[in-house]
């Protein structure tokens, strides 16, 4: 077995920074938990002369990936420099040339995740990405260890601190939405272009990362359905509130039968759901397994410490793994074939919110088109709006359907002349289901 | 390297058995993280004939321990046979032996730990007991990776079902706790003989053995300040929420600077706090590490199939090690030599409900004790009471405060004549502290 672990790392911004920190300070417990000494030869940077706050004795400083990639003495690559094309191509030759990865790298994974586990399985090498979803959250190890002796049914996850800050503001404050982002942006918690968040998209990425290991299938960014929180308005917090629900950015990855849906949208959860009391910037992810049943973990989503805790625990995997000569031996690529969920396989209740006008038999008029879709009513709210024409104010909260039956309703409703406007329409879940 | 790894199981009830289907049943993911095969070879069961839900096939069942402690093919114990005298004598035999163990006995671990782990450590063998606290939870192993590159400072649990679930019935529907209590008996959420749950026993015992591992030190029964949930009355919940807070029964453990304190009590928590979602009969542990922030595991504390996957999960650990050869070489003992914090370093802040005589100065002469003590309010209600005599009810929320300080308000408070009653005395933990 071999007595010393050598890790070459790329990238030595403030994450990177971490992990050369801990390395370095936890000698001691991590020989105690491997078996073996580890230490840092390498470390790729843009510029060798640049001033560092880190101690960096005896590590070579290097602006040539070749000098990292291609050196026998290094056993596993540490992948901390972001960026996805070069990335790729840096870790697809660190396979190549039989060394094992730690990437923290979510945009790569989401991208070029299939790619990868198949090139590291294929030179029998490891490739762990904990520090890719929800930063210090030991979600992936989680579901990981679920794997062994359990099966995965939900996944749901508030994996976006950005979005969820703004929702939580928003619902605390009653501020609008444009406002709290602006103020999120002068606070650092946004993007100055914060598209990839507020869109959904970074949370779709992390969701494809989740639901490939959580259920062992080949899921890519377009299997996902993605709506952002643009248009979620204070107004539609209000009535949740009434009716005891919480408004918030939900990736959700459900499997029944074989078959799978994988989302990310506002969703309603219920007040007493773990979910809904997840506040700020913070993240959680909810798994629902056949034999635990659901449990959560909570914790920092970013951040460069929590970031280099996640990447050294994973590192303690890989090298434990080198030492028994298992590495690439898990996850399986994908063990199962994916078969996404049809419109008509998809069940939810929903939540809508219209202006209707109040006139006789406008109210029929609407519960009748739910009807002939076998659509009945959980919840229903109806408020005079003060306006010229009598109007009125008309929530509902649907008993659970599939995603089919509620778009020929939407569109319905749509073309109806008693309907003056749709107001909101959003997914309800974690309930029953 | 070993190419297979043989159990014997001590107890074959509902967690033994799921232990047995699990292992059974997934073969291929468990030899895939190992490297090696694993089977169950032998059980100790009270009576050899009775029939069995679970298929045995190949498994031979023993009524003598003996037949499996010094069986030499055996290299791991799982221990689900519960009880501490005896079963602590098995254990140390097995240690004897050479056998690793894991188990899921909390009151073994609680009363014997420190000996059972000097014992694995003198042995050179492994002792793991991640379902000994929080069933399903993988919260053992979240305080073990985070060792390994972080520093715990806080440990915050739910880590009783019954308490919670009668806690979150009297909160939800303002019922008694007495009545609450017997429905949770008859639904058979708490026991006939509920002491050792609602006296705050129980937790007490799952805080020793997460305040051992987690701050290194040797801590027992004895260092645990523990007060159960049987004064708590709705209206104190009442007041809670008018105040912003949840009342829970929380197992709490802190170090600052090399001092330690360990304390199970109902306490206030603010209700942003990620614990004070926590319904019914789930489970939560908060963790602080001083590098990756806030952290929670949350899931089920109980049930037969979460408690087996949390076995098996140990058991995967265990024959890892077995093949790494690092076994018995964590967790140290202690690392750290046990200081317990004094009354006057244990800081915290106060929740105080009195009913107090309405007449000139009496307010003055409460807030000068007060002062003297320099204890000042964060909160303050006062309420007239119907009463024969004019009185008011007065409730205080403290500043921060010594536990020392708070004892001589509160005997003070007691002899005071203008104090009619003291009605109720809670801390309240979860701020910035």
């Amino acid at each position: 077995m071999k007595r010393e672990i050598v890790v070459g790392l790329l990238g030595l911004g403030t994450v990177g920074s971490g992990v050369v920190e801990i390395i370095h300070n936890h000698q001691r417990e991590l020989e105690h938990q491997v078996g073996c000494s580890v230490k840092i030869s390498k470390v790729l940077v843009q510029n060798k002369d640049k001033k560092r706050d880190v101690s960096l004795d005896d590590i070579y400083l290097t602006e040539q990936a070749e000098e990292i990639l291609e050196d026998p003495e290094i056993d596993v690559i540490v992948e901390v420099m972001g960026g996805t094309h070069e990335t790729r191509d840096y870790l697809l030759s660190a396979f190549q040339n039989k060394k094992h990865v730690v990437t923290a790298n979510k945009d790569l994974m989401a991208l070029y995740g299939r790619e990868l586990i198949n090139a590291a399985t294929e030179n029998g090498c490891d490739l762990f990405f904990e520090a890719s979803v929800a930063g210090g959250i030991p979600v992936i190890r989680g579901i990981r260890d679920g794997l062994a002796s359990d099966r995965l049914t939900k996944i749901m996850g508030i994996v976006n601190g950005t979005t969820n800050y703004i929702l939580t503001k928003m619902d605390q404050e009653g501020r609008d939405y444009e406002e709290v982002l602006k103020e999120a942006q002068e606070l650092g918690f946004a993007e100055s272009d914060p598209t990839a968040d507020v869109e959904g998209l970074d949370a779709a990425r992390k969701m494809v990362i989740l639901a490939s290991l959580g259920f062992s299938m080949n899921v890519n960014l377009e299997d996902v359905v993605v709506r952002g929180i643009t248009t979620v308005t204070t107004e539609d917090m209000e009535y949740c509130r009434q009716l005891g629900y919480t408004l918030k950015l939900i990736g959700l990855a459900k499997r029944k039968d074989g078959r799978i849906e994988v989302t990310v949208q506002p969703m309603l959860l219920p007040n007493n759901h773990p979910l809904a009391s997840i506040h700020d910037e913070f993240n959680a992810v909810y798994v629902y397994g056949e034999a635990v049943g659901e449990t959560m973990f909570y914790g920092p989503g970013a951040g460069s410490l929590p970031t280099a805790t996640a990447i050294v625990s994973d590192l303690v995997t890989v090298m434990k793994n080198i030492r028994l000569d298992v590495t690439g031996q898990f996850p399986p690529t994908a063990l199962h074939e994916k078969v996404l969920k049809s419109d008509e396989e998809v069940e939810a209740k929903y939540f809508l919110r219209l202006h209707v006008k109040d006139e006789t038999g406008a109210f029929d008029e609407i519960t009748s088109l739910f009807s002939k879709e076998e659509v009945s009513f959980e919840k229903l709210l109806q408020w005079p709006l003060q306006t010229e024409q009598p109007a009125a104010e008309l929530v509902i909260v649907t008993h659970m359907t599939t995603r089919a039956a509620y778009e020929r309703i939407y569109q319905q409703l749509e073309k109806m002349d008693v309907v003056i406007d749709i107001k909101s329409s959003y997914r309800v879940e974690g309930g029953q289901s």
